[in-house]
Formats: C-alpha cells, sequence, structure tokens
C-alpha cells in the first residue's frame, strides 16, 4: 500500500502511453482529470493484489469510444463516477476499490479519478497489460468472468446498465450507446472479487507504468538514449526505425481506424514498416515479412525524447523508434489467441512471439 | 375490480386495434401471448384507478419497436417479464400492478403477461387513451413524469436499464437499443404511484376497449351495421369509405412509415384519401384538406365486418370505412400539441378538432 501523488501520475501517465501501443486515449486527458481530483480530494491509496481480501469488490472504471473523439469532446469528469455508482446501486454493494481496466493510456488514469473522488483505494494491476479496443479483450474473460453488468454513463448525466447473456452482446450495446452518447462515454464493469483480481487479472502494472516513465524522465535528465533505456524496462526489441511517410486514419463504429507508414532509416533504409490500428498499433509489417502482432505491444517512440506517440499524435516527418514488447502470457495460449490474435482483427498473418523474431 | 378470462381478451384485442389507429403492433399476438399465460397462471385482476392506494407502485410494460418486425419475430414471451422485474430491482421495490401504456393493440394486451406471470392486478387505465410510436408521447409527460428509468429487454435474455436527464434521451436510447436487440423488444417503465395513475392516465380505457370489441361482436351477432355501432360507442365520425387504391410502407430507424390511399365510394366518389402513418395513422387529407389528423384518432375499419385493419395489413382493394375519434382532451392543450400535434411529426397541417369538421 502506497499513495499516489499529483506528481507521481506525470511518470504513470508516461509509462501508461507506453503499453497503451498508441492507443486507449490521449493520457495527458486523464493524467489531468486525475491530479485534479487528487489535489482536491487528497491521494490515492494504490494497493497492492496481496493486500486485497479474497472477498473484496472491485470494480474497474474506464472510458470507452473513439480516442480522436475525446481530443474534441473532454469529459467532465463526474461521468466516471455516475458509471461507477451506478453499477454499485445495482449491485446493492459499494465497491472495496476500482481498478484500471487497461494499463494503456487514458484508461490507466481515468479510475484515479473514481478512487479520490469516493475515497476509495485502486488496486494495483489492469486487465490487459496493455490496452485493446473491445471490451471482452481482457484477461478475465479468459477465466469466464462476465463484463455484466455494465454502466455506462455520459457527461450530460445520462446513465445505462446492461446485463447481458454475454460478453458479445455487452459490446454491442455498450458499443452503439457510446456513439448515441457522441462516440465517448465511462464505463463501469467486469465487478470482480479480490480472489479474481488476483487469479485472472495482469498484477502491478501500475507501479511497472510507473517505473517506465520515470525511465522516461530519467533518460531526458542524465542525456541517455531513452529508446534503449525503455527497451531495456520493458524487456522490448527495437524493431524499426525511421521517418513517418504517411498516416491514412477514419473513425467507423466508434473506432480510431487506420494505417501509417514509417520509411525506415539506418539498418532499415530502403524499406518501409506498415503500422495498422484499430485503437492501438496491432500489426506492424513490410512487405516482405510481418515484424510484430497482436497480442504483442507494438510501441511507437519519438526517436529523440523516447516519448510514445498515440496514433492521433502521428504525424508526417516525425523520426521515431517502434518497440515490441512480449505480451502477457496468457493472451498466448488458444483462448488468449482467439480474443486477440492477429486473425481477430482480420489480419492474415500467423503470430509469432516477438523474442522468437527478435533475440 | 372484477377478473379478465382468455374469453374477454377476444374483445379487448378487438377493441385495442380500433383505439390502436393502425399502430401498436398486431394485437393477435399480444392476445394469444396473453391468453396463453391467464390459462396457465389463473385471471388477471382488472384495478379500477379508484381501487388503487396512492402510494401504490404501478409499472406500465409494453412491446416497443416496428410491429412490421413483431410479425416476423414473435416474442417468447419472457422478456415482458424481464424487463419489468429489471426494473423492480433497480428500483429495490415491488410493483403493486401492471398497466397498460397504449389502449392500442399489441401493447393493450402485452401487460396481462407480466400480471398473470407475476400474479399481481393490472390498472383499467392506460397512458395515451390510443396508441402513438415513441415514448415520451404519454399524457403523464404533461405532468412532468418522468419515462426513466426504463427496463429494455430482448427474447435472448439480454436486458438493459437506462437513467436519463430527460425523455428525449431515453426515448433516443431505448430505440437505438430495441435496434441492436432485433428491431422489437420489451419494456418497462413510467414507473408511478397510485396517486399520480389517478391525476395523469387516460382511465378505464381498458373497459373500454372491451366493449368496443363486444359491440363489433354483437353487430356480426346481430345483422346490424358494425362501422355505425363501433361510431356510435366511440363518440367517433365516419370520415370516408372508399377501396384501398396504394400503400407504401418503409421500416426505418425501427418504426413502419408509410401512406396508403383509399379511393373513395358511395359520397366520397371521385376523390382519394391519403392516410399517412408513422406506426400509427396520423394524417388523413384529400386533395383539398385536411380531414382529420394527429392528436385525434384515425382508425380503418373492414366495411363489411367493421373489423380494424392495422397498418401492417393494408393491401390492395380492401373496401373500407374510416373513423374519426375524439383525442383525451388533454392532447389538444398546447403541452400536448407540442408532444403530439401535426406538426412533430412533420405534416404542415393546422389542428382542428375532428367534431369541428364532421359534427
Amino acid at each position: 500500500m502506497r499513495l499516489i501523488t499529483p506528481e507521481q501520475l506525470d511518470d504513470i501517465a508516461l509509462g501508461a502511453a507506453v503499453l497503451g501501443t498508441g492507443g486507449g486515449g490521449d493520457p495527458y486527458i486523464g493524467k489531468l482529470m486525475a491530479q485534479e481530483a487528487i489535489r482536491r480530494k487528497g491521494p490515492v491509496t494504490l494497493l497492492d493484489p496481496d493486500e486485497l481480501d479474497d472477498d473484496a469488490l472491485v470494480i474497474p472504471s474506464a472510458m470507452m469510444g473513439a480516442p480522436t473523439v475525446m481530443l474534441e469532446k473532454a469529459p467532465r469528469g463526474t461521468e466516471i463516477v455516475t458509471a461507477f455508482q451506478a453499477i454499485q446501486t445495482y449491485l446493492g454493494r459499494t465497491a472495496t476499490a476500482t481498478m484500471s481496466a487497461e494499463a494503456g493510456g487514458l484508461n490507466s488514469t481515468t479510475p484515479f479519478v473514481v478512487a479520490a473522488e469516493l475515497g476509495i483505494p485502486l488496486v494495483d494491476a489492469d486487465m490487459m497489460g496493455r490496452a485493446y479496443p473491445e471490451l471482452q479483450m481482457v484477461t478475465p474473460t479468459m477465466y469466464g468472468i462476465s463484463a455484466s453488468p455494465i454502466a455506462v454513463a455520459d457527461e450530460k448525466g445520462n446513465s445505462a446498465i446492461f446485463t447481458t447473456i454475454n460478453n458479445h452482446w455487452t459490446e454491442v450495446f455498450a458499443r452503439t450507446i457510446t456513439v448515441d452518447m457522441g462516440c465517448s462515454a465511462m464505463i463501469a464493469s467486469y465487478a470482480m472479487s479480490g480472489k479474481q483480481v488476483k487469479d485472472t487479472c495482469v498484477l502491478r502494472t501500475i507501479t511497472k507504468i510507473e517505473e517506465i516513465g520515470q525511465t522516461i524522465r530519467e533518460a531526458h535528465r542524465q542525456h541517455i538514449d531513452p529508446i534503449e533505456a525503455v527497451r531495456a524496462i520493458t524487456s522490448g526489441f527495437v524493431i524499426w526505425r525511421g521517418k513517418i511517410s504517411d498516416v491514412a486514419r477514419r473513425t467507423e463504429t466508434g473506432f480510431a481506424r487506420g494505417d501509417t507508414s514509417i520509411a525506415g532509416t539506418g539498418k532499415y533504409s530502403g524499406k518501409t514498416l506498415k503500422l495498422s490500428f484499430q485503437n492501438e498499433f496491432l500489426l506492424a509489417a513490410t512487405e516482405d515479412e510481418t515484424v510484430a502482432c497482436t497480442p504483442d505491444l507494438i510501441t511507437v517512440l519519438d526517436a529523440e525524447t523516447g516519448e510514445p506517440i498515440t496514433t492521433e499524435s502521428l504525424r508526417y516527418g516525425f523520426r521515431v523508434a517502434v518497440l515490441g514488447i512480449p505480451c502477457d502470457p496468457r493472451w498466448r495460449t488458444p483462448a488468449g489467441m482467439e480474443l486477440v490474435g492477429p486473425n481477430y482483427f482480420g489480419y492474415q498473418t500467423e503470430y509469432v512471439p516477438i523474442e522468437e523474431k527478435h533475440s
């Protein structure tokens, strides 16, 4: 158990953008909301999973929708609490703690708003160890834990609770209502016992992203290579270096989809890497071969500063390094591949673990 | 207080199709569901509004969506109970009684399923005195009673509860989810106290539609003119007689929209009446003038049998009589006209009470 202050959230948000693999929303907005709530209400207690009672009630909270919309329509901050309270009312129980659904971007930090506003701790864990675009794409799904009931709330004061027969319908309904609500909304879902958190989630990822953020900050201060520093702390691999030569994006059915091309430099000269994203970067391929793909993490860093670049911030001419980072091993099981493998996203490529390609 | 048996439901459904003004869904399906539930569980108690305690909890239930879809996708019967129970769970209270949202078509009889299945009475009242296509188009809206919270359930076992800032958003969300659920769903909404029912609803409309049904049945048996009999019992006016010469319909955004033309016969010869519908018949006009329009009731009867014809049953060649029936006087207030006047539905015509045109 330790306290998280507004200053530590700078590192957490920075590291979250690395594991966010370009998606999960702009961590800057989530950070500002969380910092404002903490300044007003006091620091948030970060609870190690081992400190969680088996019968505790943990309710993760998150933003749903297209990050490109989130940039235009900043959340009011109350809707994430509205969703959380709606699910508590529905369950007739008060949550022991909240948790981040994703270790990526906005959704790593928005639950700090709930924790601060309601004076409850946040569990040092998430449900992905990264970021993913759909609701059912979480490790608890592999253990049969239901997203239902789920609460969805907008910034106007509207909220919805869905009770569904499976996570497919939860995704369909929550996505449709998110579009009605203006393409972004706050959700509370996957209410779990403390034991279920310990058994099914990716543990201590808040501490991990804080360390990644610290690493980038320290690299600046000490003038060491930030790319190598991030690679080392994430146990990742540098899979490309180059200059962004093209970006094509579209917002459809609530998602930010697109591709970006990176003209290689140095040892990658003369070749172009194409990165495909659906909120998150999911596939990195040259004309010849797949370089990295989901469920491994693909993250784009500014070549100079080591700072992660989200899909909505991609611009022509940026000089970048691309990292491939091994995912939580459970994503590599048949159940995991069915949820988030390249075929699920419509890519005709076979998954090869990143360390087998680049070690 | 009196008991409703499967036999009485035949008359209720028949009369409901008259006040249903062509919409509200096929009363035949609702009747079969209700009769089956009553045969299995016993008769339903019909409660006069005067017998209702002021602090009773009344929760109306209804079908939402396009009646044309309802014909193809018959309800399983359990989803109307699912929606009702979801709202009870959400409110943390057990309902004293249920009520029909509309005196029209399917929705006059579906609440009998809830009443029979749950062993609770049904109040002899509704929220329109007719049928209308949108959720907020009920007399309680004029008194500031909220549709929220609303439960929506499908036949697969999914359900949703929406809590909204106004009835506009309730309509938007419930309509969207209804489309997701396959274009028809069951709802429970407008939870009210007994006093609110007595003050804001249209009272004793179940008894009224039963009498209309009896009238049509008796006219058959006694070989008297059924059109004149229905006109008399409803205090209506015969506004047209003729033969259906054209029908154009489309199902869009969850509604059954269209027009039908009726070539006049007898005193109407040489002219054509155009009837426009959005689930219900809303406007009757010749080339020269508006003959009748919402909020007054426009209902199409088979010229031979006096049986009402729903919009989905309209066919070329049918010989029909068209009745105009005065609406509940509250619909004629400025608040009522704003909710359901011709302008709301996009018709550029001024409302003139039916009795002023045809007396």
